[in-house]
């Protein structure tokens, strides 16, 4: 029997176990199996994080070789999703782009349909490696540049960079995105990971998880706001006002601000905290401390403001432009990161299913309404 | 704060307040907009229906005839998209291929990421349209066959026969499919729908949605049933043993029989009455009166013997094939029904929105676990 109140949507209601993410909003604690986002962040790597989300604890030495070369081998796209890219037209976006190739990527997997907890493992290996790879392919198309291979002795950090940008990065940019990449890995039941597991709770595959979940990213209100953040930066120094004065003339007229507040934290986002570290140490080595900057003073105004923090999103817009990457690849960034937390759940509800259904409270006309034939119209 | 109980697939809980379906599972009602499926199914049209999904009542004379002819407007595909199908590889699925369709027609909407409420109907008018004509082109594509043009005097249900066989269906056909077409239209907060929700509370925009919504249907929980007991048809009459004692065995080996009972409905599915009596006209029609037989015996024996009544899926299985349509095709016909439901979904959802985001009980290693570094572990 349905219970009689509705949490809109679902907010503090308890969807399902997992042992992957710990979040605590009231205190700002954010752990991937119980390791605290801030030491990861200083000290580990996109691909070890990536096994501990994947298996529930940091690799050995052996094992982390083991799995950053599966890694690496999966580094490997079939030519016609290139063919694909050529074919989309010039007004596509990337995130339509990465949700459509996803898509046809279960094509060419040799069992598509299969649930079963090696397959999973399998097509996530594939899947993490694949989508950096489709970012950068689509990107380098659709501005008429020549595709850029893997190189075998990158990270997946510093391969990105080196297939978007087809230039061999600073090991200070492949560290900050490296850190950018674990700080986005996972984060519990945000709504892409939950699309993610309502879907594969049908026994539906991983790619079809997936593709939800880029679609489910692709919303301002999830993977946007970062894009929105920078929009808005270049918006005020294209107009060259006060950034303040900006920020208050938006709260005036009771429109969103992106890049505050958070439904689960209370306190600040502790990824942001990394985040505009990375964003000051970037702006000040480029010689641009602009983005910076002007973040900061937005920061410091909408807390005295209105008590709300900056989130995730807030400085990963200014670090992302000083990085040199575009402002609608920022959310397809999000999805090469958030790609090994939606694995992780996708595994983790397989491994022991049970389909997600709920209720709505019906609020239509009252049953029975009677059949009018339409000439009684 | 998170509630302390946690509902395991959220059975039961209420996700969201929603005027489009009532079903009470005890009684075995189930309602659209509070006229009952069973008046629906036997007086109304897959038109009709849809409009009272979207709109939340049946048309006047005047507006059947506006809707009708925005629906037949809608019925074209940019030529890319059967170039696409063409590249597919042949071991493409069509649940694969319209999932990637679905994806890559947003490329060619004038306002892919509008989510006002005017967009969302548009679009879904387009993908309502759309649907079946993928379907129906995919199939005569890998086939080797030229490509079916819809026929403007013909209905939606009529319209999908004629673009899947290339020749006019007969009166009894149509109906059969438009019946149920109307059966499948919606049914509350099921895996897809909701998947669909869950993917348009971001902001998302509807080809996102739809095509999350498709991959959930792929499933072997949801979409994939009546797939699943034609498959168990066909194999007991290639065996050519019992009926009955090859679903004792099943039961034996605790294997699942697909297409009986529902998360929901504690008595006889209502859609299942409907399925069952055209199963068994278009048996007597046809003069193949095996499938009809062969799973009246199942029902029977699973009925008495564990208390299971048939649902949706059991009878559509039979009925498709009676009419001539593949196995593989099942699922994408529940496509093309369900897609008013999904659009009437996502309307709903977007006119009033809030981010869908529940939250995990944690399970994992208790925080704070240290970070060790990789040589001392």
């Amino acid at each position: 029997m349905a219970t009689a109140t509705v949490v809109k949507g679902l907010e503090g209601v308890v969807a399902a176990n997992s042992g992957i993410c710990w979040i605590d909003g009231y205190a700002g604690v954010l752990a991937y199996r119980g390791i605290d986002i801030h030491e990861l962040a200083e000290q580990s790597t996109f691909e070890e994080t990536t096994y501990l989300l994947w298996h529930g604890r940091l690799p050995s030495r052996s094992q982390l070789v083991e799995f950053t070369g599966k890694l690496t081998e999966a580094r490997r796209l079939p030519s016609e999703i290139y063919d694909l890219f050529r074919r989309f037209p010039k007004t596509a976006t990337p995130m339509e782009a990465l949700r459509t190739a996803v898509s046809a990527l279960s094509f060419y997997d040799p069992a598509e349909s299969a649930v079963d907890h090696d397959s999973n493992v399998r097509k996530a290996f594939a899947l993490t490696a694949q989508i950096p790879m489709l970012v950068a392919a689509f990107d380098r198309i659709r501005k008429g540049k020549d595709v850029v291979e893997p190189d075998r002795s990158l990270t997946h950090a510093g391969n990105f960079l080196w297939m978007l940008h087809g230039k061999k990065p600073i090991p200070a940019a492949t560290r900050t995105f490296d850190i950018a990449l674990i700080l986005h890995a996972d984060h519990e039941l945000n709504a892409s990971t939950f699309a993610a597991r309502v879907i594969a709770g049908t026994m539906a595959d991983m790619h079809s998880a997936i593709t939800g979940a880029i679609g489910a990213l692709k919303g301002p209100l999830h993977g946007g706001a970062n894009e929105a953040v920078m929009k808005m930066l270049f918006k005020i120094a294209h107009e060259g006002g006060d950034p303040v004065e900006y920020v208050r003339s938006l709260f005036a007229q009771k429109k969103k601000v992106f890049g505050f507040g958070h439904r689960v934290y209370r306190t600040e986002d502790p990824r942001a905290t990394h985040l505009r570290k990375m964003s000051e140490q970037l702006s000040r080595d480029s010689g641009n401390t602009k983005w910076y900057e002007m973040s900061r003073r937005i920061e410091d105004f909408v807390k005295n403001e209105k008590k709300l923090n900056a989130n995730v999103d807030f400085y990963s817009a200014s670090t992302y432009t000083t990085l040199g990457i575009d402002l609608d690849l920022f959310t397809p960034i999000f999805a090469i990161s958030r790609m090994a937390g939606w694995a992780a759940h996708v595994i983790e509800q397989l491994d022991d299913n049970r389909l997600i259904r709920p209720r709505a409270e019906y609020t239509g006309p009252e049953y029975p309404v009677k059949y009018v034939p339409v000439e009684q119209r």
